[in-house]
């Protein structure tokens, strides 16, 4: 008879889920033994939760698929949520697996207990404690369900008290069929007809993207109807998964800075939501607006939560823009810069990124200041996928870089990331070793958390004296990218000028496995 | 005007809160801005939130009075969670300050906010959100009140949303006044007479000493009621803050392991818990019992949390023991291990580590399995404090030693951590360096979480096979100690050898500021 462990890992498998996040405890330990009964699951150790949710974040946005989290009790849980919060707002699907103690355990409030019903409520759409083995079948197919919904509950979590783990179940008592559906969602026509005529009435209009708007299919069609009817094309700030370059149409991101959202929509006087929800500012700041709608622009969903956005898209440049064909709206080559020389800066590390960028990289940016420049000098690269900080919560680009890796073993993945960022889940470096994924990750080393002293004059704080300072500052001492990743057993090089840059980041990419460049550039601001 | 961050720092020290350990966002600017304004509280910057509060509990570990911590809106309160679980598992002090959205920002659900007060309720014994900055000063010293109850709910936590933070409030509504009191708490002399005649009995008797017995006028009144009854002397697992050493009388931890501890209370008819609670066992196993106390013992409470646990301690010994001295359970001086030779291990390390210890150093023990030795090479060193896991959650070493590095500047503090635990919290090490610290740090370095093997044994499922075993093995690729702590600025070396070993820990500790010993030892499971 197979425990409660083998019972779950085969379901997991049964329903797609085929990798597993990893980092356990004593209450796991059934479920780490079972490993070995079901080869199927490929089980990834981090030495961080916030390594393993981020990494199935990564995963979940480039298969589609949910990878599961192995995580120990509360405080396992606790360490994960920063990536789960990122993962949620991308939509992304997880399956996180809780370990609790054993159920006759709970009431002795013992050391490691704690609410984790609580936790897992704050990031999961989905949350369910198996107390009876004959149900974890059920459970975890429910589980899957959950993270498939493509929403923002799409990560849910199972908490897996030890007794159920290690106990044999009977007969299940409840089975239920269920398949994958690859069929389309529904569009809803009422919706198109809206915005059909909203784009037609010869008043200013705009088209914001987001969710599963950002890939070929939904970009070309919106494009269409951009062409047909002189929409503006916006995207999200922070799309989960947008795909760009060579044959794709290059639609412009909406600002981070309030001021510059609010310049992309002035007189904007209808807003077609494509996947994205209405904008708001990323934060809010003394006597701005939080809601970055104009005055007098009236913001309309194209397709919801439970429509298809794409198909929505698709139906509506057919209703206004039958004339315009995919191919009319397929630029030509744009240029690629030229390798960079001279002062390594994070404009001239950003140009031999865009210079070098190979077919089919998988993109992970979470460079914050020092990406200014990335959405420029990519647009002529060849066809990828740029993922971005979808929640805000940082260090989530090592972790989701690691993820994406494994869920595209044919694909080179390219981390840019800001130290700041980096040093909240570095550890991910190591897991990336141990695996030997193609990871090629650029730290811009700027010694400092350069969007607080930008945050700081925003928020009307900028008479700020040295103790303020002090502590947007990382230069004292100064973090050695290099020392840190040899560390870990990703082979690392310094940058500090722009051909050493160039090079540097060639090479890395010409090799299989891990590489860090710690790239040392000015700050930004 | 000062505005609220102003009034709220104001507050704050004059609460006796002078310390804030910070990793601070958009939203906590106008905080850090005002930082320069109120030069009496001292920030110190931390590049990960479980630093932030793992230091937090260190420092109040060791001057029982609250540091406040500085956390960006609830990923970085969710970053910081794991360490405010142990520091809820020691009732140490911890004000937790986590900034917010503004509120009329909240409503628009921007990519950063999440259910804050869900994840404070889950560590927070207090929780609240300041809405108008006339109850900041109110809200404040409730914190610190809160803070200060010596509970499990000893951590309170402030949510201070961005406005009220930038606004200018007007006159307090309320203000309160309240002076920290030095005055004993009271004693119940119910339980002391039931504790008396338990221990009159003749049956064999334990105390379980813990919480604020396990410092020395505890220590020396238990061991008085212990010399002159007979009765057994254990504390509790993993105690807050142990006071050892000369002139101390030794007690006996609970063991971790269930079977272990059960050997040690077999027999007991009467458990007396001084400050301790009535025991568990870390996790649930197949077929053993969680509750600790034995069949036919009677567990019964000498002082609660609302009791002074000493004073009841020392009203028992007058009572039971008042023909014994302190002078007379003062140990003669225990002898010291000498300088090992040979290999290094675990227990030759640890040998090295109880021949050198300094007088009056803090140790702070995260070392897992490889500690195995240290309560009994240590017993003969000079007084010192010992600071443990409280809670479970790992990755509390550094940051505990950090925050106890800056709550005693003149003391030295060694910190003996796991190579999978210092993985959780590394960039500790960096603002150990940054602040100069006096830490030591020796990593035992056995490359795999080997409490998981022998847990994985416990629990029963030792029949595990290579994909099990690999999720234990921290191995492939090794970490490289030396090249991670230099990486963030903190001399480094490596020991291969008990005499490499012993040299290099008496060299770290002659020299101010921190340093790491990368000490390379086989797993002791």
């Amino acid at each position: 008879m197979p425990n409660g462990a083998q019972t779950l890992i085969r379901t997991l498998v049964k329903g797609g889920v085929e990798v597993c996040f990893a980092n356990p405890g004593t209450s796991e330990m059934h479920f780490v033994a079972a490993l070995d009964d079901v080869p199927e699951m490929r089980a990834v150790l981090c030495l961080f939760e916030g390594v393993a949710t981020g990494a199935a974040d990564g995963y979940g946005r480039m298969t589609g698929l949910p990878a599961c989290t192995l995580l120990h009790l509360g405080p396992g849980l606790a360490n994960g949520l920063a990536n789960l919060h990122n993962a949620r707002r991308a939509h992304s699907p997880v399956v996180n697996i809780v370990g609790d103690h054993a159920l006759p355990h709970k009431p002795l409030d013992a050391p490691l207990e704690s609410d984790i019903d609580a936790l897992a409520g704050t990031v999961s759409g989905w949350v369910r404690r198996t107390t009876d083995g004959a149900d974890l079948h059920l459970d975890a197919t429910q589980a899957i369900i959950a993270a498939s919904s493509g929403s923002d509950g799409a990560v849910a979590t199972l908490i897996l008290p030890a007794d159920v783990s290690w106990s044999e179940p009977g007969p299940s008592h409840t089975a239920i069929a269920w398949l994958r559906s690859d069929e389309p969602g529904p569009v809803s026509e009422q919706a198109v007809t809206a915005a059909a005529k909203a784009l037609r009435s010869g008043e200013p209009a705009a088209i914001l993207l987001g969710g599963g708007a950002t890939r070929e299919a939904g970009l070309l069609a919106a494009a269409r109807i951009a062409a047909a009817t002189g929409a503006k094309l916006l995207c999200e700030t922070f799309p989960a998964r947008l795909e760009r370059g060579a044959g794709l149409p290059e639609v412009e991101r909406l600002a981070y800075l309030a001021d510059f959202a609010t310049a992309q929509l002035e007189g904007v006087k209808h807003l077609i939501l494509a996947g994205a929800r209405s904008p708001v500012s990323f934060f809010a700041y003394p006597g701005k607006p939080g809601d970055l709608v104009p005055e007098g622009c009236e913001a309309r969903e194209l397709a919801g939560a439970a429509e298809d956005v794409t198909a929505s898209l698709q139906r509506l440049a057919d209703e206004v823009a039958a004339d315009v064909k995919a191919a009319d709206v397929t630029p030509a080559a744009r240029p690629r810069p030229a390798r960079p020389t001279g002062p390594l800066t994070a404009e001239s590390a950003s140009q031999a990124i865009g210079a070098l960028l190979p077919p089919g990289a998988v993109v992970v940016d979470e460079a914050n200041t020092s990406g200014l420049w990335l959405p420029g000098v990519t647009a002529g690269a060849p066809r990828h996928d740029w993922l971005t900080l979808t929640g805000g919560a940082i260090g989530q680009g090592l972790p989701l870089a690691t993820g994406a890796a494994v869920a595209c073993p044919g694909r080179p993945v390219v981390c840019l990331e800001a130290d700041g960022s980096a040093m909240y889940t570095l550890s991910a470096l190591w897991t990336q070793a141990r695996e030997e994924l193609d990871v090629t990750t650029v730290v811009f080393n700027n010694g400092s958390y350069a969007i607080l002293n930008l945050e700081l004059e925003q928020v009307g704080a900028a008479a700020a004296g040295e103790r303020a300072r002090r502590l947007l500052d990382l230069s004292g001492p100064a973090l050695d990218f290099v020392a840190l990743a040899t560390g870990m057993g990703v082979p690392a090089t310094r940058a500090t000028t722009a051909e050493e840059f160039t090079s540097q980041f060639e090479r890395a990419l010409a090799e299989p496995g891990p590489h860090l460049i710690d790239c040392v550039v000015p700050p930004v601001f």
